[in-house]
């Protein structure tokens, strides 16, 4: 593999080879899509907005003990991370119902869950990202059991430390969707990003239920000022990570 | 509520009041529904094919210890059954992979699985009866934690002794759907129907991917022959029913 060729590109990022096969440089896009790709857009500033939202979440989530793929940024749009094998699945945790939840359920948009949800859905576009039972993750082996146990355990604990996180921003977690990867020496990693791309974000600030909204629901749904939600999430979160010091 | 009032209309069956209110007559359409009801039709002598292997095959079941909705059959197309409250959820149990499974997972469709897998989905025509994972079904509420775990025992037996009985009739039990209810003694009974419309069947004798289905797939999926295949499979669980005395 030549140094600088792209090796993989998704719906927002692009990942290139570097000097050093254990350590990829991710490009981050404006592009967004949503529904599968079958709605397509752009948000402004989304890639300088999203690697920086997710370069302090990644270097405060370390702090706290959880193995992360990040390395460092060395632009404000790029992310240079440790080359990991990426298992195939969604790992979603939910605070409050929203999105696919309510649609599949019937629970009411912003029911409170007594506790976080742990869900896993098949990271596969050909078949629309699936919901998986256990029964079925344990079928398709997309991941051993004992991954499976440890996901489970460091998507709560990550949870338990964003909450607080977003609370300091004066935001309300509602879901996040997390990736793990495995790395050369078989350490499993947090991996892709965690940005108003991956999580939905609620305004505390705001009851409306349209004008809370701080993440990609904006451009789901076509709320409008997408790009000045998104440059509000950033400046909490730098002001967040500032204030601690 | 008076005798003889209809007191609920389904796809398939109109359940009817009787003189005991403990006892509700079951009357089968020859009405045919797929796709949650996006397509429609009608299947000549299904109401009373249906009603007939279903009255064999609870009182085969029966004869195993299963607890059954099922009194007796005054009619060939009516079931005098236990008034019950349904518990709200269609229990799949799967041996090989077909149907939805397939769309859902990427696998091939006729992948014999290593042990049967039981599922379970919210019954909501509104909701387009969902996949539940066991998170789901407890955050729900649909049923007791206890009612679960006996669905999921019940439903592994009832398995066991189907799939016997199918080979005895040289039909391979591809999948089926079961439902339940809860008596005025809060006893949980085997409830619905069990037939073409609710089993897949695979004709051993026929390796022809479409010409070996003799269920509701061939309705579904307009493969011709919908009413001889029904007719078929009546015609072999009373010869098997026959052949044990």
């Amino acid at each position: 593999m030549s140094v600088n060729s792209k090796i993989y590109e998704g719906k927002a990022k692009i990942l290139y080879s570097t000097e050093d096969p254990e350590v990829l440089l991710a490009d981050f896009k404006d592009d967004a899509t949503a529904f599968n790709a079958q709605k397509r857009g752009s948000i402004l500033g989304k890639g300088t907005i999203n690697c920086s939202i997710s370069a302090k979440l990644f270097q405060e989530l370390s702090t706290q003990g959880i193995k992360t793929h990040f390395i460092d940024s060395p632009k404000p749009n790029q992310m240079r991370v440790k080359a990991v094998k990426i298992v195939p699945l969604e790992v979603v945790v939910r605070n409050i119902a929203a999105g696919s939840l309510c649609q599949q359920t019937g629970l009411p948009l912003g029911t409170v869950l007594k506790q976080p949800l742990v869900e896993f859905y098949y990271k596969s576009d050909e078949l629309g990202d699936p919901l998986l039972t256990s029964d079925r993750l344990r079928l398709l082996e997309l991941a051993t059991a004992e991954q499976v146990e440890t996901i489970t355990h460091l998507a709560l604990q990550i949870n338990e430390f964003l909450r607080g996180f977003w609370e300091r921003c004066g935001i309300t977690l509602v879901d996040f969707k997390l990736e793990f990867g495995v790395d050369s020496q078989q350490q499993l990693l947090l991996a892709d990003e965690i940005s108003p791309d991956t999580c939905r974000l609620w305004d505390q600030a705001e009851n409306d239920p349209n004008r809370r909204v701080m993440d990609k629901d904006r451009f789901r749904r076509d709320l409008g000022n997408v790009e000045n939600a998104y440059q509000e999430v950033l400046q909490r979160v730098l002001k967040a990570v500032e204030s601690k010091k």
